[in-house]
């Protein structure tokens, strides 16, 4: 270990100050929007007073910047001391911290990357730890930099079961550049916490899940100087700063005591305040600032413009599985940008990203089947444009995301999802392994781009446009094989539909993806027998949807649409295509989707069970040509 | 301890000779099948054999009867096996094993409780824990019976977070008739698990989290035996049984090798079959028989036609939040039936399921921040109709569970849960907090129930009606106070939606729900002023959504329908509405709702500025007249 010098006592009076200037700043803005956590702050006053003043090093004036160490504040709640901390170190004056929560400030209720010091929201609890080891697996494995990776968590949040899987994460792959510090306060939103201050139940979890796990006074700063560097000298592990600290510390009558959470001090504002600055020994401006980088090691990396290093290679009418089709796609972006990367649960061979590793196996990282940690890693591994990440599982598991999905929405991800198994297709296994609400979950995400392809090449495609388009993308892929439709050179766009089956005398406009595209295909030849037209529409994306594509045709087959799903009635294509044909007057719509929960049997027989096979696309023709 | 006695040999041989009829069972169905999972059957086979055989006490004939021990299997995927014990226990003929995985046949891919000796469905990982210790918490705090449960969680399962929650959960509460068995076979789908055979770190993280942690070989049915018999007699604290397997175990060539998981045996099948016969040394009928309860001490619980002990009592025009009536509403259905019980993740003074706590505190279970587990054990709870059970927290925050909540579905729960904190209107806490995807989860849900009460009256009325509702119910809720519309005795019903303002000259129909029907009315009374008439409604439900109540006023309305909603666009209010009038032609709609991630701010200032208040609906009432 680099040996420990003892901050001179000046410093050590100067971060105490500095601590108490946090605690201040913290009350002020809170008193003035009459909401927030101003206690949830007092509690880690020290340990950000440490942080950012002693022990981070990062260019102020950059908070971005690659070689800068990052700084995850899991307790969002906390945020106005963290923005305390970032006009403290000079980013920007203080005095701008009392437009806290106001409309249109940036400095909002808990933290988003609106911020240019924030680099993923926070808020929802438990979620920063994931993230932070990703950024930590980025920095250690890929970037190979010196930077590292703080990441503050709150005692209540402890108890989600993301957190541990995070722990377990950082541990098995010796991410000996990240700290997690635990504030623990003891009490939670409406009574203790299930631990309280047991600080040696925490401290064997820690040391059981494969932490170096330090137990200190949280409001001692110069134990904490101390624990800070032991963290930074230990290899091999990560480490984990178990800090016993009391919520609402100096505010007279408030410390440590019950049902001051999340409310401002109201009447005790003042009082506390005054406290606060008689505790201080230089009012006055710091003589401390925050220490740049040592060194800027890390790579500069460029994900712009990512291509297919060769295009599609299919046979029209071949036999592919669009999640196979998936694997080659990933590949062969992956063969063309070193920054392309890979997580999967546990699922590799079933979603296909396994083929990355034909590429190059660091590329892949296993993230074994904890889909929370797997999604908050991807996050994590995307932020500041470090890689271009693909995060991948059964399309159903991701519901296991749901919120750390929605919390990417929040925090800006360009992270790509991969779901596979889509639908009532898969056959036998059963309906708890078949995703039939993804796509309404998906579609709920702001600015999220969701593709449906419907054979190899245009899987291939939305493979390479997702990794070039900002946001959430989602691409959902299908177990059964289905023929190629598309020529190898075929030109496709986000929120642009195809044609697929068209005459001038088409009665009915009906539009399905992958296995019900299939489907619909076998009816129009059916249909055609009796001498009914239908056209067949593929989507391609969800969302965007393409509602002037859709609204012409729909127009040229007497304004009757047709949608058929491997999905649950709500919230899928279905919904999709009603929201854009919403304003046309005329135009009338007949779902077609899985009903009820499915069950187990030969995709064929599932499919027609439930209503979306060719037979039921035929009998909807007949039942809407009569409407 | 009571004294254990160590079974004759006849006994040992007879459960070993039962393993191996187990495995030969598993493999048969699977070969005919040609799909399943064989070697995570095997693992376990000993296991099960002893549990079935000798330790747990249940009527055969009567799966689900209320004295019966409790068996979940969380690693669903090894449900052959689990038929196989219930065949050779005597529940159905063994010839029925061979019917695995046939559409109609209920013997699925994994486990439902279409079989009347499944509790819940399993499958998707990491689940089982959470919701057996909710039975535990039932038969120790509530039936105070001596029924005990037993979970069989899967090495690569015990990855996921949701198992570090439930472990948590009933450490803390001290569930001693719960009993966890981790098969720890070491091979996951793709590779070896994180921790393979490392017994010690299971054993050192078990007892961090408050276990009684037993390692033993999970193969020796004498060992087995001993510690499940130590299990019972450990007070105080829940046992866990770390059983130290192998993947395939006596499948020659195939024990403990990679790349054998979730397929038929194939060509090895009648090999492994062969060799798994002459390891018998009895064939023949079984001497064992499992062994019935000793004692029926479950209490008879009637959870039929719950009522509010008091109708609402609040004053026409009266400001109450919705979040509040829940409160009062849960109070009131509480002190009529005993078995109404709240579980909450550290929320209750802001979703007030606090308030049940006034009637009787014990029926209130505090969940702490771990909503997977919430959910989990909210579905444990609700089991075999043991109790009424409401589980809150932030709208939002149940994506967390979204997994739970979709296997919750096939798991046929009655689970009632209830959302606070839905939309924008939640103000300056900002987006992490706000529920604008929740009308989306929730609707993709088979069979669900959405209640989203506008006003006080039918906030309560709606507790009660989720309270006698099979299937999920959610209620959403709100922070704002919105004043009370209906009189006390107003009656209202699932899937019936109420006309709030109505003229003979209405040209549009706008539909809102709670703070968005206060901006409709709003905009009504702005309109009439300048002599447009509109008509205003409210839904009560979005799932099922009052189609008929919906087509015959829009058609009374020249056709035009607003819906207004604080929910991002995609599968809330607005989508439910297009669906029920897809089928009508000269219908339009115009959604308006939350477009993007909102801000922090005041309330009313984030209304107007989404486009969700009574200015953006005039608008909008201007823009539909011209369509």
């Amino acid at each position: 270990m680099a040996s420990y010098h003892k901050p001179e006592s000046k410093t050590i009076q100067e971060l105490k100050d500095i601590a108490t200037k946090l605690r201040i700043h913290s009350v002020r803005a809170t008193q003035i929007t009459k909401s927030g956590h101003p206690t949830s702050c007092s509690s880690m006053a020290e340990i950000m007073s440490v942080l950012f003043f002693h022990t981070m090093r990062y260019k102020v004036s950059a908070p971005r910047d690659v070689n800068n160490d990052r700084f995850v504040l899991s307790k969002g709640h906390a945020a106005p001391i963290l923005y305390a901390a970032w006009a403290e170190a000079g980013l920007f004056p203080t005095s701008e911290l009392l437009n806290l929560r106001k409309f249109n400030n940036d400095l909002e209720g808990h933290p988003t990357p609106r911020l240019n010091f924030i680099d993923v929201g926070t808020g929802s609890l438990g979620q920063g730890l994931s993230v932070a080891a990703g950024m930590a697996y980025v920095g250690k494995n890929f970037d190979k930099s010196s930077y590292r990776v703080y990441v503050l968590v709150g005692d209540g949040e402890s108890a989600e079961g993301s957190i541990w899987e995070a722990l377990h994460f950082a541990s098995y792959y010796g991410l000996d550049n990240l700290c997690v510090i635990f504030d623990i306060n003891r009490l939670g939103q409406t009574q203790a916490t299930s631990l309280e201050h047991n600080m040696e139940v925490y401290r064997v979890r820690l040391e059981a899940f494969g932490f170096n796990a330090l137990v200190v006074d949280g409001h001692d700063v110069e134990e904490l100087a101390k624990v800070f560097h032991e963290a930074q000298n230990t290899q091999g592990r990560p480490t984990a700063i178990l800090a016993k600290t009391f919520k609402g510390r100096n505010f007279p009558n408030i410390e440590d005591e019950l049902n001051w959470h999340g409310k401002a001090l109201g009447a005790n504002g003042d009082t506390v305040i005054q406290h606060l600055t008689s505790l201080l020994k230089n009012p006055g401006p710091l003589a401390l600032h925050p220490q740049k980088p040592l060194v800027a090691d890390a790579p500069i990396v460029d994900i712009s413009n990512i291509k297919l290093s060769s295009p599609p290679n299919y046979k029209l009418g071949e036999k592919i599985a669009t999640r196979l089709a998936y694997g080659n796609g990933l590949a062969k972006i992956a063969a063309n940008n070193s920054r392309v990367v890979a997580l999967d649960g546990d699922m590799r061979t079933s979603t296909f990203s396994d083929k990355i590793r034909t590429v190059d196996p660091s590329r892949y990282i296993e993230c074994f089947i904890a889909e929370q940690n797997l999604v908050g890693v991807g996050i994590g591994m995307a932020c500041r444009d470090r890689t271009v990440a693909f995060v991948s599982t059964f399309a159903t598991f991701f519901t296991r995301a749901y919120d750390q999905i929605r919390m990417g929405a929040i925090s800006q991800t360009n992270l790509n999802f991969v779901g596979s198994h889509a639908g009532c297709s898969i056959g036998e296994d059963g309906p708890s392994q078949m995703g039939l609400e993804d796509l309404a979950m998906f579609r709920a995400i702001p600015g999220a781009t969701i593709f449906y392809p419907s054979d190899a090449v245009s899987t291939e495609r939305a493979v390479e446009l997702a990794a070039n388009t900002k946001g959430i993308c989602f691409i959902r892929t299908s177990r059964p094989e289905t023929p190629v439709i598309y020529k190898n050179d075929k030109a496709l766009a986000i929120g642009k539909a195809q044609v697929i089956k068209t005459s001038s005398k088409d009665q009915v406009l009906i539009i399905g993806a992958a296995v019900t595209l299939v489907e619909a295909i076998l009816a129009a030849d059916e249909l055609a027998k009796s001498g009914i037209n239908v056209r067949v529409m593929d989507p391609f994306t969800i969302k965007p949807i393409d509602a002037a594509g859709i609204i012409k045709n729909a127009r040229e087959t007497g304004g009757r649409i047709i949608t058929v799903e491997d999905h649950y009635p709500e919230g899928g294509l279905g919904d999709a295509v009603l929201s854009a044909v919403a304003g046309v007057r005329d135009i009338i719509v007949k779902k077609l989707a899985v009903p009820v929960v499915p069950r187990s049997g030969p995709t064929a027989v599932l499919l027609d069970a439930y209503g979306i096979s060719s037979r039921s696309i035929v009998t909807a023709v007949h039942e809407i040509l009569k409407l």
